[in-house]
């Protein structure tokens, strides 16, 4: 009975065999005929205009074929960002750029670019292009690009502010009045880079049929669709996205970087294979990054610990293009409300051009920066009036069935009162307490700090959440389980393919998934993010299996003439209601395939527009030891506990939460992105731009509160990117807690330990 | 209008520019990761055992890798017949080969393989390789294979017959006693091969997820998948087999012949991809023929003409294997009764094993050949009693709502008298006629000859008929067709791009297709063969699209909150039934994925097991002139008329009409895959083994008598494999109206004529 049951099992990940042996194939694994490469030409100023090009080195390269310029591509304006299409206009990301451009907007811009036989003769003669350039002031922070007499990034607005929005709740006035207490503070969280293995790569040419076939690192393959067509002027359909196996996403391939000026060298070049492939020292430094973001915030507390107001400015550097526009910063927002009760709220945010790298989407969507905001005030507030970290918290919690007006969605399924419970019990809170008040050191302190989140599942009801899958019946009782949801490495096909085992009583291994997502295809799906996949998917997923056991047993009637309302399929058999065998799966398969008489082949559809939007919770507790004279923080232990509803693979689940933590805990004490002052990057190389190796991270620990969530396909929620929400501020507090002085901004370097002095070091 | 309503259209076919321009992709042009190559070692005996192999200098040619035998393959036995499975075994082919054998059964039969870096040292290799044999007699004829003491080619048999069927109608006892006259007469046809452009090529690899993906230029994408399974005795779903562009079938690639092994090769190599291609010459002599047959018959006639009786037996040539065992034999017998009404009737066949290249389908399946015998046959007895060819057969041929005892079907839609008709007047029968008698030349002789045929649109009720595919709408209203039907250069993925289209009212231009057929994702389909692709799987595609055509109109009811009942889509657009405008297809195509709060993803499901079997009816008239001097025969003119119902694509029509008497010509003059006395094939190429060129071809004439039948999808009947029914009688029949000599053998080679030394030509 065992494999027949299989959602809630720890399976083993479909595609784990080829990956470990080498055979999975990743875009630039995929072999076709007769390929070229292309290199972009990057702009080497900061803002302004190219005024001539030089190409006379470049084109001497042995290989070099052709130098395409911004004049060579279509004029048509769009966005790069990863969001479904909107019907009405007014919903769209802003069309703020061109394939290539005269304009430069940052340093590295892609102003040409060069087709060669081979790759390096492509980035050789990339480095021989000479441009003379109009040069522009430059902004690298909002506060610069927002100054009086900035020049415009975008001519076509009026500021260099993309976007300013205020959102309320209650009366913010009233509030303040009604407060015993009233706190400031200011916080400030860097830029942080995804640094997936696999750096932004894609081939294009032309089909069999003259359409433009593009293999992409994607997390998005409709939604890369249909920005070609946008970017190009044509039938979106011209367009065939090939997702291969992606090494790593994390949001950055939630924007469509390369693909068009890969499908233009392929148009400029008859059809011909074309492949770009982005070096390491691009993919940091030009793509897209984790919004840096201040913010300044005010708090009315009543004395009894209740919060009575909150007032939040924030700026949000958005970098040279809209991308996901106004979104990354705004949905902060409205995720403080499904934290805690709050009655009075404003919360002002300006997401403002500068010139610098763009700001996309990166696990977490901006609730890493303002859970780091939020969870550092409360501690900070926490501090000041004599509040327990965890009794402060419990104060002000949201609870089950809570409505939040910002969002629009009430939680049926919150659970975050026991996270906090039980991460204190496992991690032995009073303990650990005890052990830091006592623990004496010359140099190094210890202090614990802890943290809460929530976290949205999919986008709904600020965008479209819509997802669709098929289930197609083979005659051994396998299924083909056709996906739009797309692999990027999280387990997604794995745990959709239990979800089809459970539906149709068959074993996991009987569930056939691939790991080529083609959009030509496979089931329309708007893609990999916003922690979507197994709740909105997850949902087509069963549909579409549903919809096959519904067919296989009115085919199965139909084979033994029998009624299909007596009739069930359980265990891989038809079974009537008294439990008497019938026929097993495989036979009716076989005769949907093979009956001369009553054949007809056994499809299941699912779609699903979703309209719904389950929070998950959790609480991280931080233990950590610092080094006061060189200034490094050791975590001595950490714990993430997360309500995700109910967990479908725990093996995977606590495999995301190990890889949240692991991209967090560089969040809160060694990651970012570092310009020097003429707006160039400093740290574009894994040596500079410090990613953790196992070595740097401690064992990382979690729990899981289950839960059943109403709305899950199986009582499931997001899980991929909360982890990611919780230890910055976790391990901030602890800091706070070991040196007794607040900190307001990530990383916290050695350098910046080093720099505080702080008194409570001094022994 | 004109572009949405695209059936009965010639519009181009969809593959034309992939094609003219090299674009297209064959099973050769697909690139795979580190490619080997495998050779064939073929016996060099006709009959017997392997004793023993010496591979010593074949494993010293630089590059060759690993030789496997026998003792290396699975031990299952399996048919290579493209049949879909039968659930009754007794409906299954024989399963009486392994994938290499120790039994050689005929000169060139597969004893072990060669795998090796490249292609050349494969084949260098496999010439290298030394075999010891026990040699056994072999048998080149049914005739030989009979006698008494033959010794078995396949043990498990009591003789060499494979199966010995009679069938029988009335009384034949009978209606010779109430004949007036009685004939008796021979006839003899040839082995032909299939000779498509393209030789059997596969490529066979392990897959991300360990399953074997193979590439194959096959016509049964799903049938290879099965038998597949069954080779290696593991779950069919173990396989994926991937179908590109084909260079030709004609039926050769309705048997599954290198991919068994090919898979094998890969297993042998850790997965690896293996390519086995055939050359030319190995396609030739030792693939799949067109059988060869003998026919015996005496028929009892009434003194006004009339067909009282017909007896006939009938040796068929099988080769070595099975492969469609009987069928090609036994299908002729039932075809005669809906050509002629024939009350009293015995149809005795045999189908024997010999040692000479296994036959197997060709198109026309048998019917060429019954075909041949039955209009050389009209038209002796015509002779003899002084009828006109026309007249003769006039008084014979079935009528409209016939009913064919032995096929179980009544037909239709039988306009073969219209075809006589137009046959005639087309062709100013009655001028050419007198042309014919007062031509006179010295040693040249011209004559006239019309023949009849009659065949099926697919396999039922003899077979299972089932197909389905998929209609997916895209943003821009385009719609993504996916078909099980195998495309193999007949057209049909432009005619049911076409079906597609006229259902959904878009034009044909947005019908996107493919030129890949993917076992995984493609709907069902038992593939191309029996001329059933537009009848069975066109229902399908209808069906399919019908499906998304419903869904397209409920969901701009529900869109637009009006009543799907009054609701139509007309030209691209949903119009109410007052014909006012509601939406284009386009918004509802939008709407279906981008509709925040109704989006619904549509996709068109259609399955369709057939239980019909409309018949296709036709005449060919042939005028030649016979060089009485060189024996060469120079067809002056020649027509096809056809009544195949409706005509889908009247420019594709034509061509296959054209490709169907360029493969029928030569069969009645030149064609003949001829062995030396050891059995070992004397034309094994194609400079000995004479397809006609262009040049040797006369201007080749079709006409239509268009017809709605009632059960094809729209009243369309079988096409692709009459053409190749019709012009060897006629020929035949011309020759001996020019020679006054009755020859009952074909091909009608110059040789032939020249040692009949016809009194006719002796001036």
């Amino acid at each position: 009975m065992k494999s027949n049951n299989t959602v809630g099992e720890s399976v083993t990940r479909w595609d784990a065999y080829a990956k470990v042996t080498g055979r999975a194939n990743y875009t630039a694994d995929i072999p076709t005929k007769t390929k070229l490469y292309a290199s972009i030409v990057r702009a080497t100023i900061t803002h302004g205009y190219v005024k001539n090009f030089d190409f006379s080195e470049a084109l001497e390269v042995e290989g070099v074929i052709k130098i395409l310029t911004y004049e060579d591509m279509p004029k048509n304006k769009f966005s790069t960002a990863g969001h479904p299409y909107g019907l009405d206009p007014a919903t769209r990301d802003r069309y703020d750029r061109n394939i290539l451009t005269n304009h430069v907007r940052l340093y590295g811009d892609e102003i040409a670019v060069v087709i060669a036989t081979n790759e390096l003769a492509s980035r050789i003669a990339a480095s021989k292009v000479k441009v003379e350039y109009d040069e522009l002031p430059f902004y690298l922070t909002p506060k610069e690009a927002l100054s009086k007499d900035a020049v415009l990034i975008h001519e076509d607005l009026d500021s260099n502010i993309l976007k300013h929005t205020t959102s309320s709740v209650g009366d913010i006035k009233k509030g303040f009045d009604e407060s015993d207490f009233i706190f400031t503070d200011n916080f400030k969280v860097p830029i942080q880079q995804h640094c997936h293995l696999e750096s932004q790569i894609a081939c294009a040419y032309k089909g069999d049929d003259n359409r433009w076939i593009v293999i992409s690192s994607t997390q998005i393959p409709h939604i890369l669709r249909r920005i070609l067509g946008e970017a190009f002027g044509i039938r979106w359909s011209s367009f065939r996205v090939i997702k291969p196996f992606i090494g790593g996403g994390f949001g950055n391939k939630q924007d469509v970087t390369i693909e068009p000026l890969c499908v233009a060298c392929s148009m400029a070049m008859n059809g011909q294979p074309v492949q770009i492939a982005l070096s390491k020292e691009e993919s940091i430094a030009y793509t897209r990054t984790r919004h840096e973001m201040e913010y300044s915030a005010k708090m009315g507390i009543s004395k009894d610990g209740i919060i009575k107001a909150l007032d939040i400015e924030v700026l949000s550097n958005k970098g040279a293009y809209a991308s996901h526009t106004h979104a990354v910063g705004i949905k902060g927002g409205g995720m403080l409300l499904s934290l805690y009760d709050i009655p009075n709220f404003r919360y002002d945010i300006k997401t403002v051009y500068t010139n610098i790298a763009t700001a996309g989407a990166m696990r977490g969507y901006g609730i890493p920066q303002v859970m780091f905001f939020i969870e550092s005030f409360m501690e900070n507030i926490a501090r000041k009036m004599g509040f327990n970290s965890f009794e402060f918290r419990q104060k002000n919690i949201i609870k089950n069935h809570s409505y939040n007006p910002l969002n629009q969605v009430t939680q049926e399924s919150v659970k975050l009162q026991e996270c906090m419970d039980l991460a204190k019990k496992i991690f032995c809170y009073e303990d650990k307490l005890k052990q830091c008040k006592n623990y004496k050191h010359n140099y190094k302190k210890r202090g614990i700090g802890m943290a809460n989140f929530s976290y949205t599942t999919g986008v709904y009801p600020k965008g479209l959440e819509i997802a669709s899958a098929r289930a197609i019946l083979n005659q051994d009782a396998s299924i083909k389980l056709m996906l739009g949801a797309t692999e990027i490495g999280q387990g997604s096909d794995t745990v959709l393919a239990q979800i089809a085992a459970e539906v149709l009583t068959i074993p996991y291994e009987s569930v056939i998934v691939d790991s080529i997502t083609d959009t030509d295809t496979a089931p329309f799906d708007t893609g990999s993010y916003a922690s979507r996949q197994s709740y909105v998917s997850g949902e087509a997923v069963k549909r579409a299996a549903i919809d096959l056991k519904n067919k296989i047993i009115k085919s199965a009637a139909k084979f033994k003439e029998l009624d299909s309302n007596e009739l069930i399929l359980s265990n891989s058999k038809i079974i009537n209601t008294n439990g008497d065998f019938i026929m097993s799966l495989e036979e009716v398969a076989l005769n949907s395939m093979y009956n001369w008489q009553k054949a007809e082949i056994l499809v299941g559809e699912g779609s699903y527009n979703c309209h719904n939007n389950s929070y998950s919770f959790g609480t991280c507790l931080a233990y950590v030891e610092v080094d006061c004279e060189s200034g490094k923080v050791k975590i001595l232990d950490i714990l993430n506990v997360h309500d995700s509803g109910r967990i479908l693979n725990p093996l995977l689940a606590s495999s995301q939460v190990e890889g949240g933590m692991g991209m967090a805990i560089p969040y809160a004490l060694s990651e970012e992105l570092k310009y020097d002052k003429f707006g160039k990057v400093l740290n574009n190389n894994l040596l500079d731009y410090k990613v953790p190796t196992a070595m740097d991270l401690p064992d990382l620990n979690s729990a899981f509160v289950e839960n059943y969530d109403p709305y899950g396909p199986f009582g499931n929620k997001s899980l991929g990117e909360p982890p990611m929400c919780l230890p910055a501020p976790a391990i901030r507090n602890a800091i706070v807690n070991a040196l007794n002085i607040e900190i307001n901004e990530i990383p916290i370097t050695p350098e910046k330990i080093f720099n505080l002095k702080a008194k409570s070091c001094i022994n």
